[in-house]
Formats: C-alpha cells, structure tokens, sequence
C-alpha cells in the first residue's frame, strides 16, 4: 500500500499503456480477501455496518482493503471523466447563419469574418458627437497599424509602459501574474516587420491579447493563482485557443491575474495581489477572470482571454463595463485549460466592443459568428435593483428595433446556484486531490482553503442528485426556448464592490456578494449554453452595469448579432475608466 | 427544515412547472446568511475547517445553512442525471448492415429479420443426428402455432403447469416472483384466435416471454426483487421494450426473480427465493437476472428480458447456458426499467439460441441486426480454468471459419471492476437513498443492505474519479477495436457454484465468487458496448460454460452474427438440463 496513508495509485497516461499481447501491464487478479459469509454472520455484519461510527470505520476499511481506496478514490488520473454534457439531437442548429467554408486557417477565419461585419460597424459610425468615450477597436488597431502609425512595436512599447504604470504602489492593479518584455517586444518587431512588408497575417495581427492564467500560453508557466500548480503541471505548449490567436498574428502579452483556482468571485489574490476595477480602484474587479477583464477595461489590451466556469468570464466583464462572451460547452477545445473541472468550465472572450469579440471568435472557433434573425422575442427574469437599467435598456431596444419581450420564470434558481457549486466543488476536489495532499499548506491562500474543505466534503450522492438538477434545468431552457432567441438578465446582481485591506492576506469570505455576483452566470455553465454579457449603464457611483443575454446551445451567431445591436445603441454613453490607456494615441492618460 | 432530520425537497417533475411569468414557483433568495469575513477569522476559519472531526461537523452544519442539504443532497428528484455516457462521432456505425426501412412497426421488424435469417438457420439444420439437446426456438413455436398443434392456448395451460412444478418444495426453482394464470390465459386465447383466423400478428404471435421484475410490465407491480419498491413506485403501464413485444403478440408470462436490488451476483432472494440452476439444482443460476435465465433454460419460455447493469444477463445465461445479449448502452430505450443505476445498466435479452435473440432484438429495437463481416480478426483476454473450453472454441473456429485470432491485452481490468462498483454504488444510492430513509430496515435483505451501506459511503470525489478511469478504459478499447471486430473473453470467471442453505434467509457474501462471476461483464457495461454470451461447452459436473463476444459500440449487427456462426458449431453438442420442460410437446419431462 505505499508508505503513505491514501497513497494512491498514479496512472500512466493511457496512450503510453501498452495492449499487445506481451505487455508488461501488471494482471491484478481480483483483491478480494472476504471470505464467503452467511447466516447470522451477515446480520451482525449488517448491525456493525448501519451503526454510525463503527459503521463508517468498518467501511472504510473495507474500501481499503477491496483497493477501492487506492486504484479509485485517492488514485492519479490524467485523463478527464468519460461523461460529458450533451444537448441532444433536438437542439437545433442556427439557420440563417453564414456557411463556413470547411478547414479554414484561424486567420482566414477572422478575414471571413471581417468581411461579414455589418456595414454600421464601421469606425466612423462609433465617432459620433454624442460619443464620450470610446475604447479603440481590433479595426482601429488594424486601420493605425497599415497606416505606419503607430507600428505594433510602438504600441507594444506603450503597452509595457502602461503596464508597469499599473504595478506602481499608488495603483497597484494587479493585473498580471507574468508577461515578458523580451517576448513581448519580439513578437511586436515580427508583425511590425510583415506591416512594413505590407504582409499582415489577418486583421489580428500586431492585436494585443491577454490571457487568463488559467490557459496554457507559451513561455509563461500556468499558475491558476496558485504558488504550486505550475510546479506539479507545467506548461509545454499553447492552450488550442492560443495557438490560434497566435496563428493569426496576435502579441500575446502575458497572463492575467485570477482568483486563486477560480474559487472565488471577488477577483482577490493573496499571493499576486487584488486586482483593481479601473472604473474605482478602491473596487473588486470580480473574477475569477478579473485580470483580463481589468486589463481590457484599462485599454491595456483591446481583448483578453478568460475562463468561464461559473460566470468567471461575464461576471468581471460587468463589473468593468467590458463585453463578456462565453458560446456553447464544446464549442471551443478545454485543451490546455487547467482542469480544475470538467464539466462547467470552457474559454470565454473579455473584449472592449461586441465587435472584436466577434472577430476574436472567428480566430478560435471554427464557425463564423453571423446571422440575420428574423423574428425576436425577449424575456426577462431580473428581480433586482439593477434592473432599472437593464429594464430601461430593454424598453429602448423594443422601440428602437421592435424585439418582443415576454415576461417568464425561471424555476429553481437558487437550487441551480447550489447544484452548480456541488458540481464543480466536486470536479475540482477530483481533478487537484492528488497534488494536495502532497501540498504544504501554507502554499495555498487561506478563502481557497476553505473552499477545498468545502469542495472536498461531498458525496457521490451530491453530485448525482446535482446533475438531476442539471437536467431538470436544461428541460426548463428548452421550453423557454421554443418561443424565445435569448433570456435577457442583468448579468450581475450587485456592481463592483468596496476592496478593503483586510482581505490583502486571507482574502475574504463573503457568501452574501458572492452569490449576488454568480446569480445569473450559472445557467450558462450548468447547461453549457452561450452568454454574452456587455455594458448598458452605471450605478449612482458611476460602477458599470452588465446586461446578459443567454441563448440556446449553439446559437452564437443570434446572440452576438443581438448583442452587436445593443451595443450599437449603448456605446454612446460610454464613460472613461479612471484608469485608462490608449494605446493608439502618443500621450498617455 | 421539516420535522424529519434530513429532510429533502422533493422536486415535482419537471414537466408540470410553471414557466410562465404569473407561475407560482417560489424564488426562492439566495439563503446566505454568513457575515463577510476576512483576515485572522479566516484564518481560524480554516483551521478548524481542517480538523479532523470539528471540520467535519461544521462543513455539515455549513452545506445544511447554505440549504445544499436539502435542496441538492438529500433532495428527492424525479430525473436521471443530465450526463450520460457518449461515443464520440468517430465511432463509425456498421457498414454492409441491411438499410432499416423507417418507421417499421415492431411486428414489421420481426417480420424483416425473420426474412434475413441465413438459410441455415432453417430448423433442418438443428435436427441432424449429432444434436442430443434443443430447445424449441421462435420459428419452431410459430410453425407449430400455424399447424394448430399445439395451439398458444395449450402451450400457455404447460407453461402454468410446469411453473407450478417449478415451485413444488423437491424443486423449489423461484423462477418467478408473479405470474397470473388469468392474464396468460387471456393472452393466449387472444393468441389462439389470431391463429385460428390466419392472422397471426407476426413471428412472435404467442410465444412466451417471461420479463425480469425490474422491468415494467402490465399488471404485475414491479418489485425489483424487494418488498417495498413496488409500493413506492407503482408500476403504470408497460416499459417501452415490453410495449414492442406485446405488440407483436407475444404472451407476456409474468415477472422473474431477480438478486434484491440487483445487487449481487448469486440469485440468491431472501424474499423471493434463490433461483435455481436447471442444470444443477443445488447450484446457483448466477444474477441479477437469475429468474429469466433459469426460465429459459428450463424451456420455460425460449426468451426472456432482463437487465444488465454489471453482467446481470450474460453472467447468469453463462452460468444456465443459454445466450445473453446486451446491445450497446444508448440502443433501447430505458423507460419502464427501475431506475436503479442510470449510466450502467440496459436492458438485456435472454434466449435460448442467437436465431430467438435475434428475432426479439427486431422486435424490440429499431435496428435491424444482419450484417454480412468481410474480414475479421479475434482477440481473447482470457485467464482463467474456464479457458481451455474457450480456447478449444475459438480455435475449432477458426479452423472452420478461418477468422484470425490475435491476443491482446485489457490492462487495467481490476481497477475498471471497483470503478464500475463505485459508478453502480453512487447511482443506486442516489436513485433509492429518499426512498430508504423512510423505510423499515427490516423490509431489506440483509445482504442488500450491506450493499446499500457500502453504497452509501462513496465521495462525489470517488464518483468522478471512477467516470476518469472509465475514460481510459474507452480509450483502451477504441484501440483494441481498430484492428479486430470482437473481444473474446468467458463470460465468467466461476461455473455455478453451490447453493448453501444458510444463504436462504440472509443471502450470503461471497465477494470472491461475485467478483470471479462479473469479471468480463463490465467493460460491456462500463463502456456501453454491446456483448453476446453464449453456451460453448461444460465444465467436469455438466455445468455450462459461457463464451462472450464485446463488440465496437453500435456493432450489434456484426456482434450476432458470428455468435450465430458459433452456435452453429457449438449447438450439436448441447445437454439437456435436469430441470427441463418441452412446451411443444405434450409429454412433459
């Protein structure tokens, strides 16, 4: 059994498991020790068995000895669950949606996809008088880059000005958890040079794109907020999703801060510090996403990476005013995402306009994200103060394009919320158990502590009864959906709030905010449908407000349409953060 | 909290709640009622989160505060969880598979496999002079039915007969738990006239077939081999497989004994009776689906339905030797069947020769199962004593048939057992846990309520990590699967073994022979693959010997017809067993 208590059996990757007739695979005949019993025996077997303690050490033991112990429970697995969510035949995909031209490279993808942005998403239709601020585009990069001024070397330069800008005391945002000059700088001189050449990869090329540190990106090691897990799990090559950006021609500018292992919503990290809403740095951000949602509301970056598993992405994204996106589960590959679950979590898109996330998305997924729906019917099951403006917003866009809105319920919200937890409580307990037992403490933050007590306590029974939840839910969309495109809710239910010292070190336990921030995220983890979450307004103390909208599984293309629409009717108020780089422009703020 | 400690939600189904927006579904406010807690009380917070014991009682108090204990934990759910088990597209289908015309009736369907059945099916082939033993098939039911000699009528009153036999304390066989004389009579008189008019409804127009008491069936309750399932749950109308065969004008001749719960391996039911092995009756039938492989054995009916969640039909037809086939997970519909587990378990078709399993898997599947193989290659895992019967097999047949056998390894074959144990644990758990807190534990048998204990004990942790070790189990036999079309394995590690009598009352744990019992069942099982077992030899006291195919997923055309090859071979040296009635003819044994 090993020299240590729980030892578990480590697997070895099941590629490298030889099948040929000599294999060297050890036969393990069946460990079963028990000697037939019958009669009397059993019964007193069954006494000691239903008894509370005594019961649960005799099973225990048991366990052990049938090696469930340690070829199951405490085992070493690399490979994922085999179940996965599926959306069953019945979900349809979207009609009126651009063919994709079969193996398209990921910047023949973004051309594809320029080449189909509607009309009034040119520049000059966001230059209007009435616009008051105005964050500069992938377009407006694209545009300045051709032109010779500034070069992607420039802005690169101003980049890691502003970043370390950032980093000073007085600030101190926290937005990353590594970037490189060196790399930075190198990637900048190479799409500077193919500009000079006139030969630009795509559109994206010379684009600065952040990624979550949750997301394998070369030559950053992937911490997921931890002081170890780069250590157990290194990283050996880009994550699918960056490799594409990088196919594409984009500078891939370093790993943004997130909450350690995702395991929290405020977005406060012990060891790389609390990152800071641009907006009021005396704020949360939100997370766990909450370095590229900062860094991109900061103009930092015009679109950044993040990881969504229970509103991780769309949480932070409305707390910054910035677009959050997440599409359908199994759209996008978890290859090179950590595992911290399985079965809520995927990549999401933070961006500053619904436009670069559209372009961002045709870079990593291989499907072209337009459509032209015809008939719209809107619902909205907000209940909270927020709602005013998000109300507001939805009565504008119902005169402004006519959409129909329908009031509806959405059972079992709270029920969801848990469910959601026990799920990937449960996923990430199963997927980091075997580094942690052999983690010195001290190395993990205190709030993330508590949450792997928590995570670590649930039964086989809670997780189960947390999927027929699932499916219950997923019944509830369905239906929902035969006579709607999209749920609209705020997207969070309270706006960024107050960052106060005490939770420098330990973080803070906040259950109150946390389940206000998470509300509405879930049903797209839980059910693996696609949001997109986008600014519609702020709060008395000018804090942003986010606008959600969900949609059925696979219909990215509705939702980005519709939410490119709003977009085009909110961006006029938009508010300068009082951190705010442009990038484009010589002087910085 | 109710008054009852543990007290769970009990969800209505989904379908009846109201989505509308004047629904009176309670929203129900995130209960979280935790301060926000930062710095050294965090920190205390963990410590004693991390204690052994008092961790323990304040995680349970917490999950019970933050309402997951009754909504999600002990919540009774009507759905199956949302996940289940997927063969990803590249799972290729069959090709050279005969075209199933759509919407074919089942009676259609019988009627087209009877049409496809190679010539020398024809029963001239079984009755030449080397075959000591048949049993009557479907065709040979149906033409004796067409002669009018005898009529179903008549083979129903020897079918009620011999059953009563069956039950005499000499014998004492427990093959049923109900049958009722004057619904088979019924049946049978209806039958009678069809033929009697010319009209017979197809092939399967009064034959018998007896269905597994876990499976529903009009009018009997379906118990599930307990005394208190079927009060909780009653049975309302005939599970979706019954439904096809009724329609096909089969007789429906009662329900069969079955292990408690399905959980164990011997047949042995303190409620019901242990099942006796025809061939032997001191020896043990094997399970769960003990009642409908002993019946057939004993010609009781030439086919019978079970279920098999971790071998219950291929274990005990190999043990009563006749066939055993489970088609791959996610080809028949599991409605009507207890919900007892709902990754693992399907239902399965007992019979007397691959011709009758053919013919009821037309019936009961909307796949038609004839496939003409050009190549094939043949593998055999086998280690075991029963081995030199399955080597003499295969090698005889690939003499005859030329098929090529090459020896591979399935590694890891103990570790997919107790994964498979704990999957089936959790999901039983899950499904029955609201049910057993309310009952008296007097109404279990003893040695299912050390299953049930054991059950209990499982963390969401081991859950998944059993899902993970399913995975590569998947991935090991995709493998194994692109070069040969079959595995071969015994069906079984042990031949029946003895039937005490100190395991009548408490049934008996014997995990050693359980575990030698369900040894090859479990990849069909775990991975959804289809499986045949069928009769191949005897071991040195005249009991059978099972030999099992697993095939690709959705191979099950392929998969029946070289188990049809093999019987050809195999049937002529068949022996009758010493409980044995011939419907057909009027002399009983």
């Amino acid at each position: 059994m090993g020299l240590f208590r729980d030892a578990g059996k480590a697997y070895k990757p099941a590629p490298e498991v030889d099948l040929g007739a000599h294999s060297d695979e050890f036969y393990l005949h069946a460990n079963v020790k028990a000697p037939r019993v019958a009669g009397l025996l059993v019964k007193i077997f069954v006494w000691i068995l239903e008894s509370p303690i005594l019961g649960w050490i005799v099973l225990y033991m048991l366990k052990k000895d049938n090696l469930v112990q340690r070829l199951v429970s405490v085992a070493e697995i690399q490979e994922p669950p085999l179940f996965t969510a599926t959306h069953s035949s019945e979900d349809i995909s979207e009609q009126s949606v651009t063919p994709v031209k079969p193996n398209l490279s990921p910047a023949e993808r973004v051309q594809e996809a320029a080449s189909c942005l509607p009309p009034c998403l040119d520049s000059s239709s966001f230059s209007d008088s009435a616009s008051q601020f105005k964050r500069p585009t992938i377009r407006d990069f694209f545009r300045a880059y051709k032109s010779g001024e500034p070069t992607p070397l420039e802005v690169a330069r101003r980049f890691l000005a502003a970043a370390k800008e950032t980093e000073d005391p007085k600030l101190h945002m926290a937005f990353f958890i590594s970037y490189s000059h060196e790399d930075i700088l190198r990637q900048a001189e190479e799409s500077s040079r193919r500009y000079r050449r006139g030969t630009p990869i795509s559109m994206m090329d010379g684009v600065l794109v952040a990624i979550k540190d949750e997301i394998d990106c070369m030559p950053y090691p992937t911490t997921g907020g931890t002081r170890w897990l780069h250590k157990v799990r290194p990283c050996i090559e880009d994550a699918s999703c960056v490799k594409q950006l990088r196919s594409c021609g984009a500078i891939l500018v370093g790993k943004t801060n997130m909450h350690e292992l995702g395991a929290g919503a405020s977005g406060i990290n012990p060891h790389y510090g609390a990152t800071r809403n641009p907006y009021d740095i005396n704020k949360i951000s939100g997370g766990s996403s909450s370095g590229s949602a900062a860094a991109v509301c900061a103009g930092l970056c015009p679109v950044a990476l993040g990881v969504d598993g229970g509103g991780s992405v769309r949480m932070p994204a409305a707390l910054c005013g910035v677009v959050g996106f997440k599409p359908t589960s199994g759209r996008l590959s978890n290859s090179g995402i950590l595992p911290l679950n399985w079965t809520v979590g995927m990549p999401g898109i933070l961006a500053a306009t619904v436009e670069d996330a559209l372009i961002t998305y045709a870079a990593i997924c291989d499907h072209l994200p337009f459509s032209q729906p015809t008939f719209l019917q809107w619902f909205n099951d907000s209940t909270i103060d927020i709602r005013n403006c998000c109300d507001q917003t939805l009565k504008m866009l119902s005169q402004h394009y006519g959409w129909k809105i329908v009031d509806v319920t959405v059972p079992e919200i709270e029920e969801m919320r848990l469910a959601h937890y026990v799920t990937i409580g449960s996923e990430c307990t199963a997927s980091l158990a075997p580094h942690l037992s052999k983690l010195d403490h001290a190395e993990i933050g205190w709030d993330a502590r508590v949450a792997l007590s928590v995570y670590g306590s649930f039964s086989s029974r809670d997780y189960l009864n947390a999927q027929r939840i699932r499916n219950r839910q997923m019944y509830f969309h369905k239906e929902i959906f035969k006579s709607a495109d999209v749920i609209v809710t705020p997207t969070t239910g309270v706006t960024a709030y107050p960052l106060l010292s005490d939770a420098a070190d330990t973080g803070e336990l906040d259950y109150i905010n946390g389940a206000a921030l998470v509300r509405f995220s879930i049903a797209g983890n839980f059910l693996g449908l696609p949001a997109v979450t986008l600014l519609v307004g702020y709060d008395k103390g000018g804090l942003p407000i986010g606008l959600q909208f969900i949609g059925r599984p696979w219909s990215e293309a509705t939702l980005l349409h519709l939410a490119f629409a709003m977009q085009t009717q909110c961006i006029k108020s938009y508010k300068r953060p009082k951190v705010f780089y442009d990038l484009l422009k010589k002087e910085q703020a």
